[in-house]
């Protein structure tokens, strides 16, 4: 079905779940060994990066380069390669890279896919967890191959929502977050990765995910895995230059929509 | 050396080993089949619990009543069962019940061990990772058999600390601690389990720990892990009923203890 609707996507969609394997396995085995990378620091000393990240950035260029060598490649280590496809990669190769390199479990290796604009792809891999999430326009989302299904029952009241902050917003804007949110009886995890905490959205752990300012390469995989699994998400400008930027991002289960939606103002 | 200084140290050490495996296979076999489990609430919607909680409490009971009936057990369940020994247990089955119902890997079995008041024991399983944590009196600190010692030069700004709230404390106060923390240069993590951040702090994962409520059971385990790390706590209330009660816990590495005691007024 979605082959007619997207020519190319089936192949993309398969590749994606090798790299994810592929890119985790690589990724992984520098974190078993995290003691010897050097840590270097970007915006802020909690801005972190390592020859972890940019490695396993360049295998995944590399295997879509190799396979499809007119589709563009947005990462977050490497930025922008333009392609003429129609289809661009958008790929944070170590989401959750402060708690990496801080010895813990919570990060992934986080694929999206558009086309024309549009998320078409999301593929997830948590390798300490030994968990993928996958999901392609109009093909479901999974879990380990296990379907996944949002329960429209679930509300910030009744589940946990996921937040996550970076220093593009004031310490003022996050602790209000916070607020409106328990204000709301609602209850709040960060783990560190927000691409995972989507993928926990698709997975009806968490009911929702807002971060405030977010880029592509965390969000566009997970936003494809929450759509999938029945959820909504607030759009991410995609269109030229706005691609590179940071925006919003909202993402919840049916029955928690609204609720974060007026928290998060959009 | 140790057991010249508290006499039964060590049996009851191996012990809670032996027991904190077990009762964490327990608890991992329920969170399997966790769709089968009848959720209950407490205190409000966010404060669960299910069988697997009570089961895995009895099992840890049973076991240290059969070795040493005279030890004092409390557990976040069945709460105070006094001794005559000078030794208590300080017992959390499922530490993170939120994250356990909801699917999510950030959950311990917490066993502690108080003499005559004081912190001995500590033990922390993550059945989901695959770690257990252990330490005793004046014995140090290890992550499955490999020794912790914490770094001094590590602080709240090159370092993640966590955070914990419950609805003991108003919003205000959680959204307060999440701006000073980050006024501070500081970043937050919150995975669902103090516990189980607690010995991510003895571990060097997060350079320590704050929460404004929190019970004995929480925090004792994690309270002698830090201490055998070499990291700094602020004494918990342990004398008669105050046991039994809520209270400020904070704990550090070394480098982090006086940004942490500012942010916590303690």
């Amino acid at each position: 079905m979605t082959s007619n609707v997207v020519p190319g996507l089936e192949t993309r969609f398969a590749l994606a779940e090798t790299v994810a394997h592929e890119a985790g396995a690589l990724a992984l085995d520098y974190f078993k060994r995290r003691e010897t990378l050097v840590i270097e620091t970007k915006r802020d000393l909690q801005d972190v990066v390592s020859i972890a990240d940019r490695d396993v950035e360049n295998l995944i260029r590399n295997r879509f380069n190799e396979a499809f060598p007119d589709d563009g490649v947005l990462g977050e280590e490497y930025g922008l390669e333009e392609g003429t496809s129609g289809f661009t990669w958008v790929v944070d190769p170590i989401d959750g890279t402060l708690p990496f390199v801080n010895g813990m479990p919570n990060w992934c290796v986080s694929i999206g896919l558009l086309h024309q604009g549009e998320p078409v792809v999301g593929v997830i891999k948590a390798p300490c967890h030994n968990e993928i999430y996958a999901a392609a326009l109009g093909r479901g989302a999974t879990l380990n191959g296990e379907r996944l299904s949002l329960d429209p029952s679930r509300t910030i009241r009744n589940a946990v929502t996921g937040i996550g902050a970076n220093n593009h917003v004031t310490p003022a804007v996050v602790a209000g977050i916070v607020e409106s949110l328990l204000e709301e009886g609602g209850n709040f995890i960060r783990n560190g990765s927000g691409a995972l905490m989507l993928a926990y959205v698709a997975a009806g752990r968490l009911v929702g995910y807002y971060e405030p300012y977010m880029h592509a390469w965390d969000c566009m995989a997970g936003y494809c895995l929450v759509k999938e699994a029945g959820g909504w998400y607030h759009p991410f400008p995609t269109s030229g230059e706005r691609l590179t930027k940071g925006a919003p991002v909202v993402a919840a289960a049916p029955g928690a929509v609204d609720d974060l939606r007026k928290i998060a103002s959009v």
